[in-house]
């Protein structure tokens, strides 16, 4: 067994992202101990920016000590009790894992679809609603299965309107455009570290409003999932009557996700969302001249998961291959019904770089021509740059 | 917002432990994706380590995405469903942890009690499983929250004579003292990454013997936890049908493992042991110059996780501030019933060391000095350094 070092990559898949030398440095700190008073100070420091980063001054913020999935078991399972009536919206392939997850909390879950690409529609949504009380409205704000971006705003005041608490799936939106918990009266929001955070994977920062947390409060079992049982975990993360051990936090992880926010409050957000438009439109433009086709209709697209059809004739897992072969870029396959459809192109956090649409242009160029395909690659770089520069 | 510095610690409390410079600086590699070639070969390696790590051949072995009680919890989760009875061996606090999280999994748990400090007794455990049928027996081979070890073989033993499957707890033994899925015959063992493997927390190794696999592939209901359902893990791991996306692993923190498995197999199993025991030996020598007296009796104390009684008339938490101020030194307080009782000083992985044995002691004989004991500081090293000699 010899140590391992990985190969040179560049990072546009749907995560993780390319992560910065700065936040690579902070995982290698030394560890100290999770009861340490100095570790103390840093969890204070993030339970702080989390609130910031999501605009939640009166939710509770903290990270869970797992990937983003966890986030969304935490927030199923807290939230939902067997006989609890669920409404999940259902537009790509974690809309479904949360219909999965709310049946393994015991839920009647009714699911409310919509085609994969689509954003959730709110008239559907509403019309499920008003069929009889619900205890959870579920949807998710960014689907990283298809980067179309759904109307958080609308769906949360549905919510409110129905008696129903919301859980928005921010895990691909955070950090990429805006995500509000205060203008969107939201009450529960994940997200993870690995997408426009540019952090490893391995952490779920989570906001909950105050009517979740008594929701928590009143229920009448145990949460089904020890680790995720936020009532545990508040105590652990400092709750008013101080800290009571739960698990052993991964330090490491912290410090790595500390420095990542310390990275974009330097940048600002309305600047990094600025960013990530614009590399967006420029990646967007050098396609569009290369005769590639968007999945996802302009007003309903994400900045940081650019969907491309695949053309006909062009085989899908040979241009991701040759892209990985010979530019060492790691571009996203299609999942479930878009498998071998499209490719998934991530321009998050660190990955929103002008260099990256440059060197994803010029490889994709590469990878067509490979397979016959008579494509401008100067003209896809020229249109690139006109929007870089507009 | 400022990036974090953490302080200077020498980490002796009953895990994290230190983190050595090879580990520290493997976990700073650059992030590359989750469905990387190399990332899977980096996978297969690990998983292979593990089954040599734990001896388990005939294991599925893989690193779950979460501190130790991830491990706990996919367990009890796995292989308990409502109405399963579950026998769990309750001698400190993480048997009774097992037994919140069997009740969680629906199950009828009947405890069986041993006083904290004592090893789980085999003829209690016999005696509960001879009553009827059990599903599961539960049990803490290394307790950390009083240091004892109990007898996993003979406990493991006796689940296979009534026919119920063996869920040990190797948290803090594992990489310290023998852990042998094979010679135990047991079903499922998890650990923890920040005892003895001296990697930082945030992961949990399993392994899952054949019964415990068919045993979950013939459930009933879904496993209630998602993220740690082993039949969607394994195939995100690989099992013969390739893999399917279940989370994303947390690239960075298992750069951190492996580099602390290549570590461990390059100075032996055989040797770690060795060296466990010997600055156990040393240490408990040393304290016991100063008329300090263990929790645990010799034949069942864990070389790695020392439980000290505190003498009366010593302010316990007022020893850990001053070891902690003075000397950048942080041990344990007692949980539970031992809180304020005993202090808990950590000999693991990379803290397992003839320096952190001297430097605890010189600490100790500093802060209880402070406190008006008279100590004779030369002769606990001498006592020390004599078994360190011998």
């Amino acid at each position: 067994m010899q140590s391992f070092t990985p190969p040179r990559r560049v990072l546009m898949g749907p995560g993780p992202s390319d992560v910065s030398p700065r936040v690579l440095a902070a995982l290698a700190r030394p560890t100290i101990g999770h009861l340490d008073p100095a570790f103390q100070g840093l969890m204070e420091d993030i339970k702080a920016a989390l609130q910031r980063l999501m605009n939640a001054p009166d939710h509770a913020c903290i990270p869970l000590p797992a990937p983003g999935t966890a986030g969304m078991e935490a927030a199923i399972m807290n939230l939902l009790e067997p006989g609890d009536r669920a409404v999940i919206a259902v537009n790509g392939a974690f809309g479904g894992r949360m219909a999965d997850m709310a049946g393994r909390a015991g839920a009647v879950v009714e699911t409310v679809e919509d085609a994969w690409g689509q954003p959730v529609d709110p008239a559907k949504v509403e019309a499920a609603l008003a069929k009889g009380p619900a205890k959870v409205l579920a949807f998710v704000h960014a689907e990283t299965s298809t980067g179309a971006r759904s109307d958080a705003a609308a769906l949360c005041g549905l919510a409110r309107k129905y008696g129903a608490l919301s859980i928005v799936d921010c895990v691909t939106s955070l950090g990429g455009v805006p995500v509000d918990a205060a203008a969107w009266d939201a009450d529960v929001i994940y997200s993870g570290t690995q997408k426009c955070l540019s952090a490893p994977p391995g952490l779920s920062p989570i906001a909950l409003s105050k009517r979740a947390q008594a929701a928590i409060a009143g229920r009448k079992e145990k949460v089904r999932n020890w680790l995720c049982d936020f009532n545990l975990l508040m105590s652990y993360w400092g709750g008013e009557g101080g800290r009571t051990y739960h698990h052993t936090a991964p330090i490491n992880a912290l410090y790595g996700l500390h420095e990542s926010l310390v990275v974009l409050f330097e940048e600002g957000q309305q600047a990094a969302f600025v960013r990530h438009a614009r590399v967006h439109e420029s990646l967007a433009a050098g396609l569009e001249a290369a005769g590639l086709e968007m999945l996802v209709a302009p007003a309903h697209r994400l900045p940081q998961l650019n969907t491309v059809k695949v053309p006909e004739g062009i085989d899908e897992a040979a241009v991701r291959a040759h892209v990985l072969a010979r530019w060492d870029l790691e571009i996203g396959a299609g999942l479930g019904p878009l498998k071998g459809q499209v490719w998934r192109i991530g321009l998050m956090g660190a990955s929103a770089s002008p260099w990256h649409v440059r060197l994803c242009l010029t490889a994709l160029a590469d990878a067509l021509t490979a397979q016959g395909r008579k494509v401008d690659a100067p003209a896809m770089l020229a249109a690139a740059e006109a929007k870089l520069a507009g």
